[in-house]
């Protein structure tokens, strides 16, 4: 096995000028999130799995009793209408430990991603604000300057200066080395809290990208987990308080 | 010498569909533990040793003065009846220190064993619960799902979403990359406290491998062993107890 | 892309017997600012970027909402009067993360160097006081003896066993590697606080460069930001005196 | 540049059956003093450098204000009398940083003294007891049984199961590798409380090195650095105890 290493699991599909869409784990795992979501409810099929001596040296265990070595893995879906283009989408269990493995890594996602023909990519994640937030906004970024009127045009945010720090991991390397390849991207990164996983970012980053590539997804699951995760939160919120309370209680005693 | 080497200390063993058995070091030991006393048990000669730029650079003093490079060693074993298979066992001073080097390590691991003719595997660890057990129970996580099945008749327990963080380590690596070359495998993991080093874990792990094996061990070195460490801790529990009920005694007087 | 790659972004400049100028991120930022000031100054060309799977895997985001993946940049300059020679300019985003990375890194700044013709370089850096400095000294550190002699002249400090851990990073490393393929070579270092970037410093060196280079840089903005810095720094002072007089304050009352 | 490169700065030496000395830094800078005083006593003369990828990214400052990259140094040594054989000898700033680094240095050191005919070696370093010890013994390891009884004629001492954790770094991992490659060696190691650079241990241990390979070292330069660290330690001591005294004055007041 190489550092980084792909086995196809089907025969490479035949795709026609597809875009690549990545969601990895990251802050609040929107961008996973979004990329699970969207595999699921479009039904995409799994083409290939990525392996890599950077990740750590671990397997999962599926609910069957059988192990799973942790891993990315590629999906596809073939456009249904004319106004829709093909996709790869990327998910999996970890980005690479180490920088020189991050690179490696990205370096063969886009490997992959231009023996499918992508030219084109859209990379999710999160930006994480570290309070609450009603309505998440989608913050961008791209490779080109064309690109930005277009998101724009999409509802997608540009603010001078944020994230301040750029984009660390797979999602803006992926633009950063792709660029340096020639391809165009651009990274959208949903606000979210950052403290759980966030399914209502996810889904803000959704909606967005259905309206760049006219796939449509039902959104309901995703709604589903949200209210889930905000009820956690709620429940979080109120044991704090109480905890609060009661010392503020013991000290008006003592 | 490469990232990883191995070198024959005799000639290559010549073996008939030998099972692998590995117990490095990990949680209370359990592995390594198990695998050393089948060793001395069945008197498994040694055939090979396994050297990693990824061990750290140290020697262990013999007690005779002279030292000795840290490594992972290969022992076989010839079956001695029909209903038992001849097994090459792995054990050592160290797992991989990197993520990197845990990879390149079971993959040597798993190239010696498949020059051996091993296609079933059985990697042996213990499962860390932080608290103390009466009658530890075998986990068990296998690369197939037949093997779940034969496993659960040999009295192996299988229990959803646990270990829930998967497996790390050899133990998890050699059954995930073994995997992906087509061996089967198995992962038996002792519950332990997992403070100590846990031979009645390791017993425990090894009466289900006699079942599944039909290989007599005789465990009453173990056991002794076990008792030993039953004795420790049951002082160091004593000393905790004395030192609170002394701090308590002071609160009283105070 | 190789661990570390250079990426042309003009033809190869013609330059006759130039001097290789670095300065990268270190304390106060001392070496980056004095580079980059020098760049804007003699209106230097861009010729070439340098990527290093050792940098963090980070996007920087343009104010125009594009992004940059992090790199180091090369630019030159052409003497314009008998009594200056060329330049070759280095600046960057970031130095090599782990020792192997800067080693690879430098070796790799070095063959450009070469390969443009440099046989003679100065590394600009800072060296940190841990207090306020209002006249900062420039110490010096060369490859060859003849060199000291002439440093001196120009008015950079020797001070014996300075600095005592010698120098660490790029600055160092590039005298050190560059001496072993018979480079010529000298490190200036603007004494500085360390605790912010530090124009006024980077300032000292540049007044040092202008002295041996014959080079006229306008120092004007240089001047500006030192100011503001100077600002920035006596606020902080002064919210942290009116902090002290205030705990000041209540251990009287209390 | 290699990852582990060697420079040879005069003609190889011919030398007839040489003994590789090595003492690089460690506890108490036991072995490093040990070799660096053996160096200068016999005048030995430098043949070698040897830079590494995995030392830091530093150089040093001579005191005429030149640089100097971190590295180690071979010398080697003629015998003078029939029962002296020739010495080769390692010294060095640094120790490799990471374990894959310690590996590939200790294989670039077997590969020289190998090229200059190396069979048998001794390394130097310190057993850090972690309190003051009068008169310091040598603690003793090495390749062969037939040399412990050797060693045990010429005063160095073994302890069963001393040192506990074996020997880690580049004195254990020469033995260790050596081994492998057939080379027989000794790891001397003088007992030293571990908190400062410690002379009086290097004396120990060069005191047994004189004994079994018949040079003569002058010790005196050695004494003087010992007396001198041992005023240092003693007036440590003294200040320790006044703010003791001082402390519980206090106490007593209040």
């Amino acid at each position: 096995m190489d550092y980084v290493s792909i086995r196809y699991v089907t025969k490479k599909p035949k795709l026609k000028n597809p875009i690549l869409i990545e969601g990895l784990p990251g802050i609040g795992n929107v961008g996973k999130l979004a990329v699970e979501h969207l595999i699921d409810s479009t039904k995409s099929i799994k083409f290939a799995e990525l392996y890599s001596k950077d990740f750590p040296p671990q397997v999962f265990i599926n609910t069957d009793g059988t192990i799973e070595l942790v891993k990315n893995e590629f999906y596809y879906w073939n456009a249904k209408k004319k106004n829709q283009r093909d996709l790869v989408l990327l998910t999996g269990d970890y980005q690479g430990l180490s920088s020189h493995g991050q690179y490696e890594l990205v370096e063969k996602i886009l490997d992959v991603a231009e023996e499918c023909g992508v030219k084109e990519m859209f990379t999710l994640g999160g930006y994480g604000l570290g309070h609450e937030i009603k309505d998440p906004k989608v913050l961008c970024a791209t490779t080109d300057k064309y690109l930005v009127k277009t998101m724009k045009k999409h509802g997608a945010i540009f603010k001078k200066n944020e994230p301040g720090g750029g984009i660390v991991g797979a999602s803006g390397l992926i633009l950063g080395l792709g660029k340096l390849r020639g391809l165009q991207g651009t990274c959208l990164m949903g606000e979210t809290p950052g403290y759980l996983v966030d399914p209502k970012s996810a889904k803000a980053v959704l909606k967005i990208l259905m309206e760049i590539t006219n796939v449509e997804i039902n959104l309901s699951a995703l709604e589903k987990k949200a209210k889930e995760i905000e009820h956690i939160a709620h429940q979080l919120k109120e044991m704090e308080n109480l905890s609060k309370e009661k010392s503020e209680e013991l000290k008006y005693i003592g």
